[in-house]
């Protein structure tokens, strides 16, 4: 990236810097869409990922496709947006320039009027990176056909395999956190199982799997009413799912997991449990909260950098003395003021009164026709409130010409059990000792940096 | 894999082992389904790659789900069939055993009564393996998502690009060979830059993309009749692709091609050449053409190995004075006709007649609704041939209930150009001497190995 990258055209026009093309960066954008701004948005992938369904490609339901839009075919009718596949890799607020990476062009500062970061979350092992190889997340698509890949291997492995002795240690599956992403996921898992692979297998029943899922607090779904967090409980419990709360784990290795002393033998760990935010705050050399999160000032911009904003789960902002939720809702709603705003200041309009969160309430799907869902006062279980969830998922989808599709997928899957993207990518793994990213694991498990590629 | 893998059931019934889940593998195996055998299919994927579509998974048409099918899932009607995911790396015919690799169990040989090696045949550069890492093929589902992410790697990295004189190199793909897959996928690339990827770029105009596609012979197409291979040449060129005959590639390298002394500077080169035929012949050590295919007697079985057969892409054998030529209709006639002559074996019934390749006709698709075909003394052009072309695909897909959704992205996509699954996978690469596999190329070109992987 040379340091013209974002020049303003002869015209002057100002330039506003959108980093992360997330549900924040995203709606930031558009938001600016009849704005006088140039804008360039940042992002190191080419799509959008759309996480609330990035679970159903790990469990093979979606294709990648579905999930993840091309960010410049989602702003192809906003001209005043150049999109670049780069990593932004630092920020200097004094000279206002970003700097970012292109691994054709290297380093280099890209000037802004206007900054808004919307740079994100990853996967937290909470300082055991070395828990990584074995139990992989769920954050980008690269993610969840890992995580598709991984489970169907585990069903393949124990086919071959004529001791019937060790077929259990094949099929358990264990799920570390059980948020919304580790719920859905438990519960797709056991669809599949108990569904989906029916008939597939001659020496295993896959019904038969064990699907452990673990928290360490005293019950799932910690951001829902206890009445909900109780009917998931309950409907997992019915699904075969085993849920054990209070449950901390101690290791992570190839041959499973230990939670409080207790070895579990598993091939198919899955980490779903935390996240941490992006290094915004140390390129900014701003204030944050323990987790690293930026403290942002009502209005979503850093104390004493008025053009810079902090959107989405990166930044740390209370409301009613609580911190906001990681969610997509307060990402959109986010990025959303902030367009605004600087639509606003370069309009000479006055400025929005200071950002506010209004909650819409919270939905998580439970396995086939069935989620639980919380919205002000009302509280729904059972198949209303997955079809109130179908309808609303397929209404934010980002392409909108794919919900036939998606709702086709959706409905089959409903009826007959059936996945559609069951195709293991790479062919037969060798052992874990023998692969290339063993060795690379090992000599690094050094902490995370801006660079995630 | 251990010796008693495919050990009889106390029941004694014939063992029959089938390798490879292809066209002609899987034809086999069904047309044994009602046979006494029990049969094992082996397979280093999980999945059927239906060969015909797979350049569409490459430009982004379809996803991998509806090409690639789980080889049990299409077999999990078949109750005398186990299905394993392991790797063919030996066969031992005088003790009629064949050796196999798991990579949980390591070597180890599996008897059987009859064996059919449908083991196919992989890419090949003419002695050029250095070639590689630049040119990427497309016989697998993970070459077509490398493909479709090093093609629209290309226009990421030339949008990042401000100085427009470098743009027409990373605009410039080439593709080298133009039997059907290199002119399949030439058409479709043409479309994608010339239709789908319109107003998703500010600084570039993907519509001057370079599309060029070399062939060493005199004619593009040389299994079609003299005409068609002129309708499709004069079709490729009014779609804006450069076609070049006779042209031998001397070198491809990080920077292009080099065809006859004249360098081309290219950042997309794709190999749609050649092929060559899987061990199978060294395994049996069996007499084989100058490819290496096996060479088969009349009932496609091994000269002095009755109970062994080779069909499909590894197999030789001349009908009326030429050699069957390697595509899908040959592999599944060969596959019925060797499944039925078992069948007829193990149930005492008389030998079939010497196995006889019916040619049902050739088809290609160039671009989008347009299409060649030959059957018999017809030859068609245009849409009518486009028609019978998705007619007859659909037909054959390996899993039906996927024809609805393929029907709507192929008459999606030929009205209106959109492509749903433009996910580049990975994120930014380094540049290539920065990447590990630069290493592991340049460390080993050596001879291929049966073990791929």
């Amino acid at each position: 990236m040379s340091a013209s990258e974002a020049q303003p055209s002869a015209d002057g026009r100002p330039r506003v810097i959108v980093v992360g093309g997330g549900f924040a960066g995203l709606t930031a954008v558009k938001a600016l869409r009849d704005s006088a701004a140039r804008i360039l948005l940042i992002d190191r992938r080419n799509h959008h990922v759309f996480q609330p369904l990035l679970y159903q490609v790990a469990t093979a339901l979606l294709p990648s496709g579905d999930v993840g839009a091309p960010i410049r075919e989602v702003l192809r009718h906003q001209p005043n947006t150049v999109v670049a596949m780069a990593e932004a890799t630092g920020v200097d607020p004094e000279r206002r320039h970003l700097v970012a990476w292109h691994p054709d062009r290297g380093e280099g500062p890209i000037p802004y009027d206007y900054l808004v970061l919307a740079t994100g979350v990853e996967q937290s092992y909470f300082g055991h990176d070395e828990f990584a190889p074995f139990a992989p997340g769920l954050k980008s698509l690269e993610d969840a056909q890992a995580v598709r890949s991984k489970l169907l291997r585990a069903y393949e492995t124990a086919e071959t395999e004529e001791d019937p002795s060790k077929h259990r240690d094949l099929l358990t599956v264990v799920l570390v956190g059980a948020g919304p992403t580790g719920v859905e996921l438990a519960a797709a898992i056991a669809s599949m199982a108990r569904v989906t692979l029916k008939s597939n297998f001659r020496r295993i029943d896959p019904s038969a799997t064990r699907i452990i899922l673990l928290d360490n607090g005293p019950r799932i779904l910690a951001g829902f009413a206890e009445t909900l967090s109780r009917t998931a409980h309950e409907r997992l419990t019915k699904l075969g799912v085993e849920v054990r709360t209070h449950a901390h784990v101690d290791d992570v290795d190839e041959q499973g997991v230990v939670v409080a002393g207790e070895r579990i033998a598993s091939r198919t760990v899955l980490w779903t449990a935390g996240v941490r935010p992006s290094p915004a705050g140390q390129w900014l050399k701003a204030d944050t909260d323990r987790a690293g999160r930026v403290a942002v000032g009502p209005d979503l911009s850093v104390p004493r950098s008025p053009e810079v904003f902090v959107v989405g789960d990166t930044a740390h902002l209370e409301q009613d003395g609580k911190s906001l939720p990681g969610v997509a809702q307060v990402a959109m709603q986010q990025g959303r003021y902030v367009g605004r705003l600087i639509a606003n200041r370069l309009a000479g309009r006055p400025a929005p009164p200071p950002f506010r969160y209004s909650d819409r309430g919270n939905m998580a799907v439970i396995g086939r026709g069935f989620a639980i869902l919380e919205s002000g006062k009302v509280r729904l279980s059972g198949f209303p409130a997955w079809a109130a969830w179908a309808s609303i998922h397929l209404a934010y989808l980002p392409q909108a010409r794919n919900r036939p599709e998606v709702l086709i997928r959706w409905l089959r899957s409903y009826v007959t059990g059936e996945l559609d993207s069951r195709v293991i990518l790479g062919g037969l793994h060798p052992p874990y000792e023998k692969r290339p990213e063993a060795a690379a694991a090992k000599a690094s498990t050094a902490a995370p940096t801006g660079r995630q590629g």
